[in-house]
């Protein structure tokens, strides 16, 4: 038995109750298990709870600020710069991308840098918010010290940057793309190794330059589909980096991170009722298109971590023993008692 | 003999009298032989003038307006939405893209959509233009009808739309990433038919959802990196589509396009000149970054392309003799002087 089935809420009350015991404010332990369980629910295991005891010990070891004092550095109309007191990276880049959907109401576009601020979970929590106002939303960050080589490169010199992209569809979920620009994210690597499952050729480069499918040996990541990925990876650094006032990730070790977002008004632009038929004739189609045999249907962007987001909602979320034993351990720590039913 | 070098003033010059001589006013003439021209010195035939006899056959043919009427549809602080008034798509790009960097310029981001429009030719032309005004460029387009598949797909349901971001540097050659979606342009598919080359496994799909590497039996593409391209291709689709007005590509065939762009001000944001001085020290990093056996260097994205640039500018730029049939075709019907001397 290497999964449990987690309560939703159970689980969201386990996370906010870790939060306040690690001293954040309770309105921001709420937000955090909020975001987090959210991401659980999508099944991005990677970037949900599990990362949650990462980010609480470096709150209990004096690393990361537990009540960041969140300060404009700079805005005008259509822009935001967020100094996020080097707090948890999910409070100024929520804060951020609020301020930048309401600029965003009454100029059509705005973008918001954040920067001194820490990781920031799963890119899609921002688009997300931006597509739950009829707005079309982006989301990235810089993830650190560089990881990812050059095309023929020995040497990581981009990170392996996300982005993320939501769109609304007027009813249900929103279209939502969530995309690490390496061939994969280091979470999923993690994630597949836990499982003990092989990774995938191409994916890990040697510090030669060479492919393997070590990882003992794979020091780097490839970028996903060559030369494009290690563009968005390089552009994606800048924005959430110097742009944001922070550093290209050739130039800097594990610092706090920048992150950066813009929303976009639909109704700005055009008729939201007409973009909203349009859409769904669109997704009608692709859902009634023919596909190869043995695939079932074809899928809209993000619609697969939908599928889980309502199956788990109502029947709890599957998550491996490690994930749990990572959260009994903080838990243990805080003196907070876990949520689940150990099986095994 | 394959290929015979011209001359890019002479090309530009001969470019922009077809395009008077098919109708249009002259300034656009000329900004029609600017952006081919400079597109076929970053190397990028297939978007450079290789296009211009079919863009210019559909004016001949009264498909396309050579004398359009732009149009804004609606405006606000930091957006705009242009009508092309069915012209060719360079034009009304262009002006949407000046009016965004100038709309940038005291709110920070501006975005702009362009409906109505035939093909804008090479998305980067429009990043360059912000990135040339110390700003972030970006462009996307929807080309036309559906041409790959989701993944599992076995039908054409999102088009291969193109993206491009530009950054300025501070100094030398813009920062520009200009990609398709899907795993290739069908422009470098034409262009590596043309030189007699195999189309690489992987590329294409046939019409049970199998992938081929025969020409004649791949009716659509694959998208790049799988989920990551077809979720971008789709994205693209609707901010290059339903959000400016248009449709998406799974819902039209082959009709006018749309275009969508932003500008973003770097000095809204950070100090430009320190933004400039970490760009440069990355730069110099990745430029010094160690490579795989065989592998001359690390390139900057884009890179490869203003090399291309630079050499061509001076050297003048080699262009495939079926290149310049297709463009003596359109001159000897326009009654214009070919710019080169058959050497075969």
């Amino acid at each position: 038995m290497q999964e449990i089935v987690v309560d939703s809420a159970r689980l969201h009350d386990f996370a906010r109750v870790l939060c306040e015991k690690a001293g954040l404010r309770s309105e921001d332990a709420e937000q955090m298990a909020t975001l987090q369980v959210q991401t659980d629910l999508r099944g991005v295991h990677s970037h949900g709870t599990r990362a949650l005891p990462g980010y609480l010990n470096l709150v209990l070891n004096g690393k990361m600020n537990p009540k960041p004092e969140l300060r404009i550095v700079t805005e005008g109309p259509s822009f935001v710069v967020v100094d996020g007191d080097n707090g948890i990276g999910h409070l100024a880049s929520a804060f951020a991308m609020e301020t930048a959907i309401e600029k965003a109401k009454t100029t059509g576009i705005a973008a918001a840098g954040v920067r001194n601020a820490g990781h920031f979970g799963a890119a899609a929590c921002y688009a997300i918010m931006a597509a739950s106002n009829q707005m079309v939303g982006f989301s990235t960050t810089n993830t650190g010290g560089a990881s990812i080589v050059a095309p023929g490169g020995a040497e990581a010199v981009v990170a392996n940057n996300a982005m993320s992209y939501a769109l609304p569809t007027g009813g249900g979920h929103p279209i939502v793309l969530d995309m690490a620009c390496g061939v994969s994210a280091w979470g999923k690597i993690g994630t597949l190794r836990m499982y003990g499952k092989p990774i995938p050729e191409g994916w890990l480069i040697d510090d030669t330059g060479q492919p393997t499918s070590d990882p003992d040996k794979g020091r780097f990541l490839a970028p996903a589909a060559g030369p494009r990925g290690y563009g968005l990876a390089f552009i994606m650094g800048i924005l959430a980096g110097p742009l944001s006032g922070g550093l290209m990730a050739c130039n800097k070790s594990d610092d706090p991170s920048e992150h950066f977002f813009f929303a976009l008004n639909i109704a700005s632009f055009t008729d939201y009722d007409g973009y909203v038929e349009e859409i769904q004739q669109g997704i009608g189609k692709i859902h009634a298109s023919k596909t190869a045999e043995g695939v079932e249907q074809a899928y809209l962007p993000g619609e697969i971590e939908w599928n889980h987001y309502d199956n788990y909602l109502a029947n709890g979320i599957p998550i491996h023993v490690d994930h749990l034993r990572g959260l009994a351990g903080i838990a243990e720590k805080l003196d907070v008692s876990i949520c689940w039913d150990w099986q095994e």
